[in-house]
């Protein structure tokens, strides 16, 4: 019924011609070889991409999801050729460096375009959000030319990968990680345990996947201090064999179906450290702000084509008025009018608050002034979690209330917007109050660390 | 996981026992063949059918859900048995007369059974709540010996029954009711239009299906006042072949999988009408306030199981505490506690409101006293369409919290609450604001009606 994604171009091109003031970002030394109109461009291009290609294969998505077929993950239909699409029009690497084959794109705009993807089919975006952190953290704690390969490789999409820290035992609980890494004589390790909800932790995208994985070397103190950081591929870099990785299974789940949650087993798996032994949660803090990012505009995204949806369907279904005269609209009764001018407002002040974050990070991270940066970093830092935890209730509640909005059709699945309560509930879950207190705590003792 | 379900009959019982004065109840007339002994008897082998036959059946409703073949509805599995135990357990009839096989206990002792049917497998209870509603609006409208025989045969479970009033552009505006019904020679009609959102409109239950139905006579006036109200059978009562009545489709829904909710064509049907014409929507009113019993129990039954189901989890999981320690049960995390608590209150504390609600209506419909009738009907009136919206609110917002105290088991469906979420989630549908709006009009157009 109202299935189709309409991507909100006139509304962030509008913040980003007349209320955020990006100049300063274009000015910044990575970003000068873009400027507004070309990163407008972009932006149409991306809103093509999650119209016409992204948007279509959603349902599909969540009506047959993905399957475990003999030990290998087959995704939903249409997944493969979109991320075959998606990877050809280099959206893979948006935000990574040029000379390792991405686009350079400030977040500002990277982030914009995450919002599209995200209300066009938000299970599909589980794996680019991964791809990205994965290659941001060998980029940045990487250091010999395979790190430099491995990260060529996922900006380009032609490798996948996951970020595998989850265990049975260690969910909120990174702490009790105890998957364990013993080292061999080749400078490699032996990566033995098992991971679980590790989205996309098996595809048929790409051939090769890499998993960087929290794990433990032997007499590692306990706790988080004892925890490094690794790659492990699924087809082993020297010999070109399947690596020891398999998928135990795929979880079941409310919604995204089709991104597959894998539980996946490691059997003396050939890993590589990145970075330095026991420092691995500290790597991984590398892309919390960048994740952060990415679920705050996941839940705008679904904010956006929920409202959409249950507005197009208020304008259309007509029920109620005088009986002898034409049904009217049911936009023009009070109460529907309320909940949309409702869901309409959230949405929008959330992507100008978001944006703006976004577009300081950017300056947080490449302004030439050390005041301004330190500045720009403690606002965004500040704000992240909050932007984080609003949007993922805010996109939960706004979907529930275009359910309310479309009322009998909304509950049906060809209503279109059921499917998105059920998408979003997970964002809410991955960061529980618990768990933002927790990493709050492990965000301090970093603090702390860097201050001694 | 925690898919079991377990009836509060505690909870209940101390209600009934300690709190709620039922003395006044079974005073009345027609329940002087019980006592409050004989009631926690009935409750006692009612928590055993919600537990041990119906519980089972709930998850394979959710994940198989009835189908339509060769154009007749296949119940889930486990279904068509969990009825017909439900039927010879005289539950069909419970709060029926005797005279018409019922088993004549009194609302507040059938609204405590209907908490546990609904938390056991809240889709199954979309089918006897029609067909005690059926039941209740033949009994005190039929006035031929067909309609005490109809009323006997859905008090026993022998007969299925639907409501029948939406239309395709007659969702919450039955003032647009278009379906026809023509006059013949013999004193029945011919009935022909289109139904939607038919819960269980068709089955395999039992052979017979009674469809209640809204319908207009010829030259009726517009809008409300032009409707009458008729019985149409699925198998006509004097030829004994199928009646013009098929089903169109099945919708496919976010939650609530084990109930079929059909799309209805009725072709030149035989039907007889029920009360006066153009007294339809007058005659529908008898069974609000037990359907808006209905519901409010619908809401605690999910509230209770969701409820118990994150506490059970939240005591076994175990996850954070000091690394050098064992990881203490998340119920120990101040943050799940309070969850918990809040749920736990809310649920009790709707409970004891609602079954007081129900004695009100028991009291209003029996008592001697004109006056104390006046009165209870008054209360409860005034307090039914509150505890409605508020139990399908409270229900909907618990079974989310209970996902949250899960975390990652709670999005996934091995976890057992998801479901809860889905299913609960139409009641608030059913009874959106512009929805009570409306009815609040049409009942006090009635009672102006009735002042006259």
């Amino acid at each position: 019924m109202t299935h189709d994604y309409r991507a909100p171009l006139p509304e962030t091109l509008f913040l980003l011609n007349e209320v955020l003031d990006l100049d300063a970002v274009f000015a910044l030394a990575p970003y000068q070889h873009l400027d507004l109109e070309t990163a407008v461009v972009i932006l149409e291009e991306g809103a093509k991409f999650a119209e016409q290609i992204l948007a279509p294969t959603n349902t599909a998505g969540d009506e047959r999801g993905s399957q475990l077929v003999e030990g290998r993950v087959i995704t939903a239909p249409g997944f493969k050729s979109a991320y075959r699409a998606f990877a050809d029009g280099g959206w893979s690497g948006i935000d990574l460096p040029l000379n390792f084959g991405g686009q350079q794109v400030p977040l500002v705009i990277q982030a914009a375009f995450s919002e599209m993807i995200s209300g066009a089919n938000l299970a599909f975006t589980m794996q680019p959000i991964t791809q990205r952190a994965a290659a941001w953290l060998l980029a940045e704690h990487g250091v010999d030319d395979r790190a430099a390969r491995l990260v060529e490789a996922l900006a380009t999409g032609r490798y996948g990968a996951t970020i595998a820290i989850s265990e049975p035992d260690a969910g909120s609980d990174v702490a009790r990680v105890r998957t364990s890494a013993l080292p061999h004589p080749d400078n490699s390790y032996r990566i033995s345990g098992t991971k679980s909800w590790i989205s996309f932790g098996d595809q048929d995208y790409t051939d090769q996947i890499i998993h960087l994985l929290l794990a433990r070397t032997p007499d590692a103190p306990a706790g988080t201090r004892g925890i490094s950081l690794f790659v492990v591929p699924r087809i082993d870099f020297e010999t070109g064999i399947p690596n020891g990785v398999s998928v135990e299974r795929l979880e079941s789940k409310m919604g995204l179906h089709g991104s597959p949650t894998c539980t996946l087993r490691f059997d003396e798996a050939v890993g590589y450290r990145i970075g330095d032994e026991h420092q691995g949660l500290k790597c991984m803090f590398t892309m919390v702000n960048l994740m952060r990012l990415e679920v705050a505009f996941q839940g705008i995204g679904i904010a956006h084509t929920a409202t959409d949806k249950a507005s197009r369907y208020a304008h259309q279904r007509q029920q109620g008025g005088r009986p002898e005269e034409a049904a009217t609209p049911i936009v023009e009764h009070r109460d529907v009018r309320r909940m949309l001018l409702r869901m309409q407002s959230r949405t929008k002040a959330l992507r100008a608050l978001v944006l703006d974050v976004a577009k300081h990070l950017d300056i947080a991270r490449f302004h030439s002034d050390e005041n301004i940066r330190a500045a720009a970093l403690a606002f965004s830092e500040f704000m992240l979690p909050v932007c984080k935890s609003y949007s993922a209730e805010s996109a939960f509640e706004i979907a529930n209330e275009a359910v309310q909005v479309m009322g009998g059709m909304g509950f049906a699945r060809a209503g279109g917007v059921e499917q998105h309560v059920r998408d979003c509930r997970v964002a809410s879950i991955n960061e529980g109050t618990t768990r933002v207190q927790r990493s709050d705590q492990v965000m301090r003792q970093l603090l702390r660390d860097n201050g001694t």
